[in-house]
């Protein structure tokens, strides 16, 4: 048979300014592309496995885990293969089918799939009203309340910070919340560990979860699961037959060069997560520099606390009505000044990040979207 | 803080001669490696995502579908984050808590795993007696129908190629068998899928999966599900809420470098599953030039059918009982000679694989057995 030419090069979002706020926090290390071109092939770290992937001492895989349970404070850190199947492993094993979770309005759609996946009921938590959406200490604690009153919680979910608006919410707080209602707590922080520092023993939390592709310099897909030493019993139960093995983990999960990579961008993330406030005051300068645009608000909680940024921009779709490119110019007039990451068309209102970017990158590329402003302004 | 030296070179594995069958059929392509190189940050292959992985067209990972499906002849193939993580959501998906599922007695620990963390109830087949070790059409038939006599049998797993014995089974007489008795088939293929032409609809299997780091020359963790027409809808359920999300792959599972490895190693793999013969042809020759060696014998069905072979050695045992290095002189007379792969200590049986090898190498391997045999021999 004959195979079609799959297009496998990527030179666009690596050459250019990526401004997609999926892709600034999993650009790899150095030390990750090293560790990448030694640990490529198939199962490679598994040459000196004895029967559990987070036990093994060659690479350091073990002493790797106690590290990382350090630097985020949980009692016991596993890998997984990302943040969603992290969130599902909690799931099912500290909830029965027909329970209910309680979930913040502003989680990731794999929160909800999570959900359905272990056929759970979810319960909302609302969010303020535009342009903040919010998930407010308040509103978790009515929404938890009442939903305790009345049927069978078995966990709480709440989103550290959200893909939509890049929402900072109180982890503190609302863990008190849920431990005052008898209920642990599942904190998300796809957008948060390995970008600004994470204390979940601190902060209360039963169980965490964080994306490596996502926000960790690692090569997809890998993801970490903490847990509190109250739920390791009940979380991480072994195999009676392969007693080594943990069932919820299937035995292992991350098999290869997304957990190197993890490993060797770790002393880098170290550093990074310490200059995070660097990032949230060069991310207020941009949506400040942004704002300027008439018509170009941030919405979201203000000033921003996170370098995800959601605009809406109805200027930019007020431009692309009567241009001749359509609502493609603004793709178009981004790319031809080497910035990339806004959708194809997208006008109406965009998602970005300037995250590890320079102070001049940043001004650059606001200064691109003025001039694109400019130039095709036509009122 | 500061973190542990992990230890992440691979020069020992990379640059020997690696007898681990874990790591023959994973070992990338160079196509792969330059995918590596393009596809290594983080959510590298989700730039233009429009809601779903297997239908991203840049790169072209839904024609890359397609022609895996033709490939494997499956009507619907998914790629998943390994065999294990398939078998688990076909079973999650297709089994209700308590059903039975029957297992040949040569599966894998995670065939057992899924079944444990779907709470099902496992019945097994048994296998022959040494030193075949073999599973029969008869004794599957027995076990199904017996089974299916008693209890609710939703489901049958078969190891299409055990990692025990390398043994391969009779995929389409066992679907056979299955279907007579109304019971579905998923066909385990981490073995063989990549390695020798899977014929998903010719043999009748409802179910396959096949493991990328594996047996498909792809980095791990990656591997791939195959699903016949009849039981697409009901597997591959969409969300409610985000209707374009299957539920059972919490939307989205390999993103990143494995499925970018595995794609690129496509076109390799269609040219190497051609050449299957020339392999098994290559491990017959390896295991009785093994066999010369008195006290050595390969277990399993004989002729061997696939690259892995388990020896049992009592004759390297003995050896052992005298020798000054005890029984780790068999390692490190195989690593003085630039092969690895058997494990530190083990002498009493191993199990090894040289696929991917040349000749010379076979031989030069089958002769530096021979020599530590006699010059350690002192019987």
């Amino acid at each position: 048979m004959k195979c079609e030419n799959y297009g496998l090069n990527r030179s666009t979002e690596r050459d250019n300014l990526n401004l997609n706020p999926l892709q600034r926090g999993g650009v790899l290390s150095s030390a990750a592309r090293e560790a990448l071109f030694e640990f490529s092939d198939g199962y490679s770290v598994c040459d000196y496995c004895a029967g559990r992937l987070d036990q093994i001492s060659k690479p350091g895989i073990n002493s790797f885990l106690d590290d990382l349970a350090t630097f985020i404070n949980a009692d016991v850190v596993r890998t997984v293969n990302g943040a969603r199947e992290g969130k599902f492993a909690v799931m099912h094993g500290i909830c029965n089918e027909g329970e209910s979770v309680v979930v913040d309005g502003n989680a990731h759609y794999t929160t909800h799939l999570a959900v359905e996946r272990n056929n759970l009921n979810m319960i909302e938590v609302p969010v303020t009203n535009e342009p903040e959406f919010e998930i407010t200490v308040e509103n978790y604690r009515a929404t938890l309340e009442d939903a305790v009153d009345r049927e069978q919680v078995s966990l709480a979910v709440l989103t550290h910070v959200d893909g939509d608006y890049g929402n900072l919410v109180d982890a503190k707080k609302i863990a008190k919340v849920c431990h005052e209602n008898g209920v642990p707590l599942l904190l998300n922080c796809a957008y948060s560990m390995g970008r600004l520092p994470i204390d979940a023993n601190e902060w209360g939390v039963d169980f965490v979860v964080g994306s490596g592709h996502k926000s960790m310099a690692a090569s997809g897909p890998i993801g970490v699961l903490g847990v509190s030493d109250e739920f390791v019993n009940k979380l991480l139960i072994r195999s009676n037959r392969h007693t080594k093995k943990e069932i919820e983990l299937l035995g292992c999960t991350s098999r290869g060069a997304p957990i190197a990579t993890l490993m060797a961008s770790f002393p880098y993330l170290i550093e990074r997560v310490k200059k995070w406030d660097v990032e949230v005051e060069k991310s207020r300068n941009f949506a400040a520099m942004m704002e300027e645009i008439e018509g170009v608000t941030q919405l979201g909680v203000k000033p921003t606390n996170h370098d995800l940024i959601r605009f809406d921009t109805p200027h930019f779709h007020e431009i692309g009505k009567t241009h001749k490119r359509k609502g493609y110019y603004l793709y178009e007039e981004l790319k031809k000044r080497k910035i990339v990451g806004i959708k194809r068309g997208q006008t109406e209102w965009f998602k970005c990040s300037t995250y590890g970017m320079t102070e001049d990158q940043i001004q650059y590329i606001a200064k691109s979207f003025k001039e694109i402003s400019r130039i095709n302004n036509t009122t």
